[in-house]
């Protein structure tokens, strides 16, 4: 077991018409002049957006909008957003959207916030002092941004992609109405989901000492999104599921599914987000197509872990040798990803990399992460590349 | 399901030493003038107190120094710790120690920062505009008051224990070592872990709809603490089954098991308050005292939450009628009590009411929750009453 910190501070106002009590957040932490900041164009098609200045003209409060977050959010609309937000003297920030408009407005944030180059950041070569307050509306539940220190951003030079953590990146506040997400596309609440569930598991496969509590809320999360996701599969509009899987999503990146574990594994995240550097693939179906060639590859070396996740998760028969069991609780998520139309390899992902195309992207995760990096098993390059190709 | 707000702006720092940190999380928080508050000698014997003032002499930190908080800690101290603040200009409190040490600073937080008489929080007369800052150094799991919103006190005038909840009254930090419970006595270990489980089973127990993600984390958490209790009960210096205990007691109370939920039951609670409050009995055991026969009074009116507590948390065979299975996982809470030698009645509390007493704590119970209160069932003062009657 590890020492832990444990930092939440996101005030969540979680339920139906939820996004109605906004105005009253802004003005709770402060906020007098906001940037509003979306991506593409759904907020304004379901009319989102509109209730939303609605709701910040009858109370007075001024605002900026600038919209374009792509999914993989560019750096240079980061840069557009710092400008604007100096010129226009905004104290506060208003995502509206996922984990994109998200992470794209904490970047915009650190840039106000701190004087010089906002990607310095995301390079590793400094840390943030402050970030300029922001607060989310959330319609679609997937990078648990909403409560999390950590934001995404890609450079297109080099198509650059990387990610920054700071506790002055955690919004002020989370407004999470499940309805919100009722008219997300299968695929996309689908790549959700996973995501959802890769974030608790990349946390799970460690070798470095656990806590039973934090084991039994992991599963516990795993078993709930694996179950909803189903449901959401095929009923789109059902409540009570998409409820389930919008709180998983904000609590399985809080931190919560961490506590006393070594800080997580976070391989499959590293390999995906080369690939989504290059290819601009949906983030959750990049990580299920890398999932199983990466725990096929490091699973022996961390067996318990392995063998808990099949019989607690994916409720594998508890016979036969450890490896046994933990292969087919790999197989079992396996056929899980498919049962909700998410690929399990690059082919299904639809993305043909050459081989020296797989041997450049080992070798920039490997840069990523200094070298090498993992829990379940430490990776370098070598072994980055084979699991790329072992991914095909 | 219900909708819900969820807000733990508590910073946690968890582990061996991390009373260290203290005066870097005091300077954090803006704190410049402190007073230390602590209830019991035990934090002066432990070397507790030296040590915090030690480090705080070293940062150049001012301090006053008030012990005394009592279990059920007494609105005088309040009224002493008020006085003292408002005269060395406090603008942080440090409590150390256990729920009467942090109860007791937080009404000593409310009394500075606001205006009148601080009895009227507890009253239900009027709501607080704020709280002095708040940080934790905690030394026993139980009442997760280093987290939540809450805090108890009683006024000595007619023993009368009420409890006020306000978000401005959760600590900006809390210390938790598990090493700083190893010498705790094993009796209050055990009512320490009674009150952890009772404020998730309080959650548990309702009628109001549900959600599967907080049903998973309240049945994960009750199991641990279960577990790791017995494990306490046998080796008091185990550390891992500290550490759970602790973080479970955190989780239980800062409102993660409830989300979702009607807000819960709480009657035990309520009706413990009544003895807690005439007899100065540990929290924890009045709550086990009480809870078996509020159970048995309540459960055919909430029986598929009884059923689902037997099979998941106290893993009750699943065979036999509904009400079966509910009698059966009641019965195996008791005896779980038993185990940890807490008391299932009010003569194994070592209490013994006379009738008239009994009709009295009811009435007052009545009058404290306006009448009538519950959602496993809805009590009215006649309920009450015949509760206590069966505890005896």
């Amino acid at each position: 077991m590890f020492d832990f910190n444990y930092y939440t501070p996101t005030k969540v106002v979680f339920g139906k018409n939820s996004e109605s009590k906004v105005a009253e957040l802004i003005k709770e932490f402060g906020g007098k002049k906001i940037l509003i900041h979306y991506g593409g164009g759904s907020v304004v098609r379901s009319g989102l957006l509109k209730r939303v200045t609605d709701i910040l003209d009858i109370a007075g409060l001024e605002y900026v909008i600038l919209g374009g977050a792509v999914p993989n959010p560019h750096l240079g609309l980061v840069y557009e957003g710092i400008e604007i937000c100096k010129k226009e003297k905004v104290d506060f920030l208003l995502a509206l959207g996922g984990g994109s408009a998200i992470d794209s407005a904490k970047a915009i944030g650190y840039g106000v916030f701190n004087e010089g180059e906002v990607w310095d950041f995301y390079d590793y070569k400094r840390q943030a002092k402050g970030c300029l307050p922001l607060g989310v509306i959330l319609t679609i539940a997937a990078t648990g941004s909403e409560m999390s220190d950590s934001s995404v951003i890609t450079k297109e030079e080099g198509l650059i992609k990387r990610g920054y953590s700071s506790d002055f990146g955690r919004p002020k506040f989370a407004v999470l109405n499940p309805e919100l997400t009722m008219t997300l596309p299968d695929y996309q609440t689908s790549c959700g989901c996973t995501d959802i569930m890769m974030h608790t598991m990349e946390r799970y496969f460690t070798n470095g000492g656990n806590m039973e509590i934090t084991d039994s809320i992991a599963e516990g999360l795993l078993r709930t999104v694996k179950k909803n996701a189903l449901i959401l599969h095929k009923d789109p509009s059902d409540y009570d599921a998409r409820a389930e899987v919008m709180w998983a999503g904000s609590l399985s990146h809080n931190g919560l599914t961490g506590c006393g574990n070594d800080g997580g594994d976070w391989m499959t995240h590293k390999l995906e987000h080369e690939l989504g550097g290059l290819y601009d693939v949906a983030h959750g179906a990049g990580l299920a197509a890398i999932w199983g060639s990466w725990a096929r590859y490091v699973y022996k070396d961390c067996l318990a872990r392995f063998k808990k996740f099949a019989l607690n998760v994916m409720e594998v028969k508890d016979c036969g040798s450890d490896e046994e069991i933990a292969l087919a609780g790999i197989e079992a998520m396996e056929e899980f990803y498919r049962s909700i139309e998410m690929p399990t390899n690059l082919r299904e992902l639809g993305v043909k990399p050459t081989d020296e195309e797989l041997v450049l992207m080992a070798k920039k995760c490997a840069v990523g992460v200094g070298g090498e990096m993992g829990s379940a098993k430490v990776l370098n390059e070598e072994a980055m590349l084979a699991i790329y190709r072992a991914s095909m």
